[in-house]
């Protein structure tokens, strides 16, 4: 049997340092666990953008498709903000997502019960939050055609084009009902089916698919209440699903209730490959917060949960997983923080390197 | 001197019965102060298609244009849910956006001090908050073509157009810089430039304007951070200027924040007439709430703020706008509250003619 292999990307900003301390965990795996992963790393973002003139190298992107899981830190940063669109490192990214056909990110919104407080909401309202978005990943607004800056007359326009084809939708919808098989029984399906047509393609096909599951409660609702029900009572959701575009904001806005943006990983899956496992890469929700970068600051536990999440979703070590996340929980309940964890002055924050380490421990 | 006229749309759902106090203020000013609105009275969105199979007469539209200010209520209710794309209550509502070219959506949102605790959010986080989105209102997803569902090999696809040309971009920024330069002097603009060429254009235009505007702070924040930044921190905005799309989602997320749905006000203003009067469209943020309609439960206010923020943006009646806001925030302060604004049990809730009737006293 050949080992399960995983190509690292750290990418830009902290990327590389929170990755440090994921390698320590599968270090951890190898030496205590006997579990072996083949490594591979490689660059992607600003960082291969420096060294190949594109944000992702051919040969990076055929090893990506190879592998059994990419994980991923951050992409981008201040350098960058000027480059030209096709070679920005957020390029990179969207390669992968959309050469891997990774139509389906899972991201959880989980308040952590030691974190509670950290949260701009009342405590009521985010305790005991466990909320999972699947957000479409591969199409919408962000890959339609036609789409650029064009001459009109004597201005110039800007435009993009939201488009859904009913199988893209199909797909995604399973595996938004999959998932709340496993969990809640209850999905939330959330598009603008009032003043866009795909939105009416949408909500018709969720709602095709959900004949298909019948144990699942299928609601639907406009996204624009959506993002204000996420606000007043989140709680009420359990599994939501929408398309790429309200995905980004929505699934960010659920990240921010929590409070813990470094708290946050995230899972992109695609169709089975040969061997049964997803296509798959996962990454923390937090971006390459280039302010803190290189100082040692950044909190590696989202990338580690990121890690978690690989072990669940791609090497069907759903124990292993737990073992994982539960070493983060134990860690935070020890009280262990770093800065982004502390809204207190006086404390001294545990750095990166510290993080890791306690995870280790705890494992 | 003619008297200045107004049109009243009450539309769907608790939209009378809000209007019905609306009418109680206008009254007042006819009685007390000498001011007289010429007042007209029609039909929009599932009552209009009741009526005429249409949301929105063609008279009505005409009366729209020709009037000085046009207050509406609100459309839609689930007994419109199944009709056609083209005939739906909220066709209504946006084909009086676009045909009488609203392309400034001002929406405030503000925290009431008698109701910070009714937020999701903590106190510190809400209380005094004061922000204002402007949302572009005629262009963007909503009104782009190509649109429609189509049919692509053996599916069915469905398709809609982002577009924004220079011009209008640039019209709603300045709207956005003057309004800024009226309050805190900070615009931040929000868009996915990342992702999306029509960003691009839109950043590059900001960007432009603000030239223009040497004494407003202008920052550029992508939309999804946007969502998350006005969930952590509200208060570090003072004015957001975003597209139509965005702005329907983070204008509901910031109403949101303020816990107090029924108390927001909008306003939608278009190019100077030849009175010099903007074209102008003034609506409650809520929508038709079918649940409660026709119960006299729902609170008036934020159509009572409505009218306010005609006076002073129609009108040009600082004062009195005024005026009517600080009644409103009398009352809040004395205790009287609808339902909506109530959370513990054992108190009985003002009725909607309650509510109205106390501002009234409150004048
Ligand atoms: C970095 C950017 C291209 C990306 C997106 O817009 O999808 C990010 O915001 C995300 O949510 O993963
Ligand atoms: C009713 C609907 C068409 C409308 C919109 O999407 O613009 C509403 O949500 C709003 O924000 O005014």
């Amino acid at each position: 049997m050949t080992n399960p292999s995983l190509l690292i990307l750290p990418g830009d900003g902290i990327g590389p340092e929170v990755m440090t301390e994921v390698r320590k965990i599968i270090d951890w795996f190898g030496a205590k666990r006997g579990i072996t992963f083949d490594v591979s790393e490689d660059l992607v973002g600003g960082c291969a953008y420096d060294k190949h003139g594109t944000p992702l190298h051919d040969d990076t992107m055929a090893k990506a498709q190879e592998v059994d899981a990419v994980l991923l830190g951050a992409v981008g940063g201040p350098k960058y903000d000027n480059l030209d669109f096709s070679v920005k490192p957020e390029r990179g990214l969207l390669r992968l997502r959309k050469e891997m056909d990774l139509f389906s990110n899972l991201r959880p919104a989980q308040c952590f019960d030691a974190l509670a407080d950290f949260s701009s909401l009342k405590k009521d309202v985010v305790a005991g939050l466990d909320i999972m978005i699947v957000r479409e990943l591969t199409s919408g607004v962000y890959f339609g055609e036609p789409r650029g800056i064009f001459e009109e007359g004597n201005e110039r326009v800007g435009i993009n084009t939201q488009r859904y084809t009913e199988s893209e939708i199909d797909r995604v919808a399973r595996s938004a009902f999959d998932l709340a098989m496993k969990r809640g029984k209850k999905l939330c399906s959330m598009e603008k089916a009032n003043v866009m047509e795909s939105g009416i393609l949408w909500r018709e096909v969720v709602t095709e698919v959900g004949k298909d599951y019948p144990e699942v409660e299928l609601s639907h609702m406009y996204a624009d209440a959506g993002a204000m029900q996420l606000t007043r009572w989140p709680k009420q959701f359990d599994v939501i699903v929408t398309d790429n575009l309200f995905g980004d904001l929505l699934s960010d806005l659920a990240a921010m209730l929590t409070g813990s943006l470094g708290m946050l990983p995230s899972a992109s899956l695609g169709a089975p490959m040969d061997n049964g496992r997803p296509k798959a890469l996962y990454e923390p929700v937090h971006g390459s917060a280039p302010d803190i970068a290189g100082q040692g600051k950044a909190n590696p536990c989202a990338c580690i949960l990121s890690f978690a999440m690989a072990l669940r979703y791609s090497f069907d070590m759903g124990e292993e997983a737990t073992r994982v996340e539960q070493a983060v929980n134990k860690v935070l309940g020890d009280g262990v923080r770093t800065a982004d964890l502390l809204n207190e002055e006086g404390i001294t924050p545990a750095t990166t390197a510290e993080m890791g380490d306690a995870v280790i421990a705890a494992l």
